[in-house]
């Protein structure tokens, strides 16, 4: 097993101790860290054994982020919906988009999501159910980058597409299990499949039920939309009997469970947030997808209530920018506004900077169900990492510098990302694809598809 | 004069009919924009006169952003405040910095924060008030931006650092006066100097009706924050005997006029909204440090209202990125979600990218009262201009041009920046200045000043 150190760089752990090495140095060895500790020690003890020794010149050195909610399958539909009321949304832009893509098609998304993701620090993502698991598992693996894969599944519901109308709950149980043989712990580990429900306007019974039994037996994750708008929770209300939203119906059911990856979560009540939080389900912000289409999620509460929260970007046609670099700041930003909302008056230190860096790091490990193995930088851990230069125009000055990765850092700050030990970006070239054939690619694939989707996006101005 | 052809660009000109020219071409005599059309008419027309052609590879041309309110002398204080309290904020932090600012210290400062303003795109600032207006003309000289500069200028109100606490609204006024005789027009024509109030919890009335009557006289605009949080308009119910606030009062002693850009303006109501826009006030629209501090501005009242809205960054201890790129992505983001608290549920077709877009460039013209000259790509005016190149990461697939510059468009992809028909970047290069010596500089005067300052910021976690 080859041997490298990073070292001269302030590393941020995100440990227990909440430790800063302010003159660091790290031993990885094959995909784990070895050691970790000041930069002197770590060059007098490992110099000798190592293949490479690499100076970061003060760089700082992070933990990868984690994306805990992405469509990797929608990134070629960034742009087909900006602007239009939610019915527009789905039923005229998004399903017919999703219902025409082919394997090929995901495939392509996945890969440039997947740069996105890359060049904003992400090293693991939960995709949050897509078309084609067996596409975005190729250009998974292709990249080097970590992921937790779901297939979108629904077996009910109005208006769906016609080859999507068809499906059964066993029809869906099925095909994921079938994924997950295929998929599960492949790419030298990298890629775990989880169980997806798309919403619960879409889920029978019988395909939630099937769904907790069948990620009890596999032993794997469920990631699913929760209580996004008012109106779902209404419709569970009047469906189901409850008298409060899909949360308190998802109690009934016993699918509140530590293997919950509830995305969204904004329209849940202080009732609701104590048994999210009683059964250790995990919730997965998403602030500027809630801000546009959603809501305003309780996140403080969540967070005083000892909920995991962690972040999310959702996609492409529900934010735009992939970048969980920007939905830090923006989370910050929103939910010191929110006060306003919730209390009167906007509160500053509400969310304070080391809350938002803990929930794109070790909260996003333990949401995807995976923290044993990464979300800090630890010995034994798998050395995913991100070198950041703050020594550019938007960090500069540093003068506190958690609140400098959180509110100023942009993707530009972000050099070279390191996961499961491999280089997947180094010096802001992506390493495993030639990123413009994967642009020229997408282009070539995204016209296709609209065209065969029959979707056409209104001009805004007076073209010529 | 030199003549100049651009061409092969999607020209997005925001002119009265709001043309966007798919393959169209720019021609720059001097500072002005000479001709603009379909790029084959253009190159027949003018090729014979060019001294340069430059062919622009279907990126896209936009008129320069204008950033209306930054406090460029506090671009060194980015990150010493943040997460803290208002009180905190204002007495602990800010007013220690600026009051042992040296005009070299705010000339670096800005000289930080305009390569900033460079890179996200904007050719035009309006300076919200701040320290040693001289230090800041030379740096804005020297980088070759556009500014409406302003004093920040204070009479009266508790807690003031003692060099700024003797100071009388005539010495205010008398320095200000002295101010725009030394810079008002220099630069080739691209500074201006404009009238600050700092806000009116430090103004005496005197400073008031003189700063309103010294404008009239120099024919100039007035800089000043408006209703920013609650206290403040309680501040001013009690002490002017008025029945709501800034705004109200200001109309009473007729300062509310067209020459007035009210910041913020958080806390109005609509008989407010109704006033500003009856007096043809402009707003400038914060929305990161909205979020952080203040609440939500009613931006979509107001521009149903007829008021002229635009965007500002703030300073960098507000909002801490100085990027008017992504306050249009937040802009758009604040402004949907905010219709939960206003109406009880997120409207995604509030401010529609159009809308925002226009708030960057032609509001913001507006609204530093420069609109005969920038603010679109018209014949005849200043040829202020940003090339973007739309066929990277961030921004493929572009299926909505408009939306695409407002929601996916980083700082990443703004590559050069003309101003007054100069080159203030090409290729991501600053023109002007050494990017290096300038964060070196920046990075050794913040650390001095905080230091004479005595102020210190705590550490967030366990640094070793």
């Amino acid at each position: 097993m080859t041997m490298m150190i990073l070292h001269n760089a302030v590393i941020v752990t995100v440990d227990p101790e909440s430790r800063i090495y302010r003159n660091g140095g790290i031993v990885v060895e094959g995909d784990k860290i070895k050691a970790i500790g000041q930069s002197p020690d770590i060059l007098q003890h490992f110099s000798h054994l190592a293949h490479q020794i690499i100076d970061l010149h003060a760089q700082i050195l992070l933990p990868g982020f984690v994306n805990s909610h992405v469509h990797t399958s929608q990134q070629l539909a960034r742009g087909i919906a900006d602007d239009v009321d939610l019915m527009t949304w789905l039923h005229a832009r998004i399903w017919p988009y999703e219902s025409n893509m082919t394997e090929d098609d995901s495939y392509i998304s996945t890969l440039l999501c997947g740069i996105e993701l890359i060049h904003s620090g992400v090293t693991c993502f939960a995709e949050a159910g897509g078309q084609h698991v067996s596409g975005m598992a190729r250009a998974v693996e292709l990249l080097g980058l970590r992921a937790c894969l779901t297939q979108s599944t629904m077996d009910s519901g109005q208006g769906l597409p016609p080859s999507w109308a068809v499906l059964t709950a066993d029809d869906c149980i099925q095909s994921q299990k079938e994924l997950y043989k295929k998929h599960h712990k492949t790419a030298d580990g990298r890629i775990r499949v989880w169980l997806g429900i798309r919403q619960i306007m879409n889920s029978s019974d019988r395909l939630l039920l099937e769904t907790r039994d069948a990620a009890r037996e596999l032993e794997t994750g469920i990631h699913m939309h929760v209580a996004e708008i008012p109106y779902e929770n209404q419709f569970v209300m009047d469906s189901r009997k409850v008298d409060h939203g899909t949360v308190t119906y998802l109690e009934k059911i016993e699918l509140l469970q530590n293997n919950l990856l509830a995305a969204h979560s904004v329209w849940v009540n202080d009732f609701e947030i104590g048994i999210l939080s009683k059964a250790g389900v995990k919730v997965s912000h998403c602030p500027a997808a809630a801000m546009r289409m959603l809501g305003f999620a309780p996140i403080r509460e969540m967070l005083d209530a000892g909920i995991c929260v962690s972040l999310g970007t959702d996609g492409a046609p529900s934010n735009n920018r992939m970048s969980i670099v920007d939905e830090m700041y923006v989370a910050s930003l929103i939910n010191k506004g929110r006060e306003v909302y919730a209390k009167g008056s906007t509160d500053p230190t509400a969310l304070p900077a080391e809350t938002v860096f803990r929930m794109a790091t070790i909260n996003g490990a333990k949401s995807v169900l995976w923290d044993d193995e990464i979300g800090s930088l630890e010995v034994g851990k798998k050395a995913d990492m991100v070198v950041v230069n703050p020594l550019s125009w938007p960090m500069v000055p540093v003068h506190d510098c958690i609140s400098s990765l959180v509110y100023c850092m942009r993707t530009e700050n972000i050099v070279s990302v390191i996961c499961n030990g491999q280089w997947i970006m180094k010096d802001k070239k992506i390493v495993n694809v030639n990123e413009e054939e994967v642009i020229s690619a997408a282009k070539h694939a995204a016209s296709g598809l609209l065209t065969r989707a029959g979707i056409t996006i209104p001009s805004r101005m007076n073209v010529l």
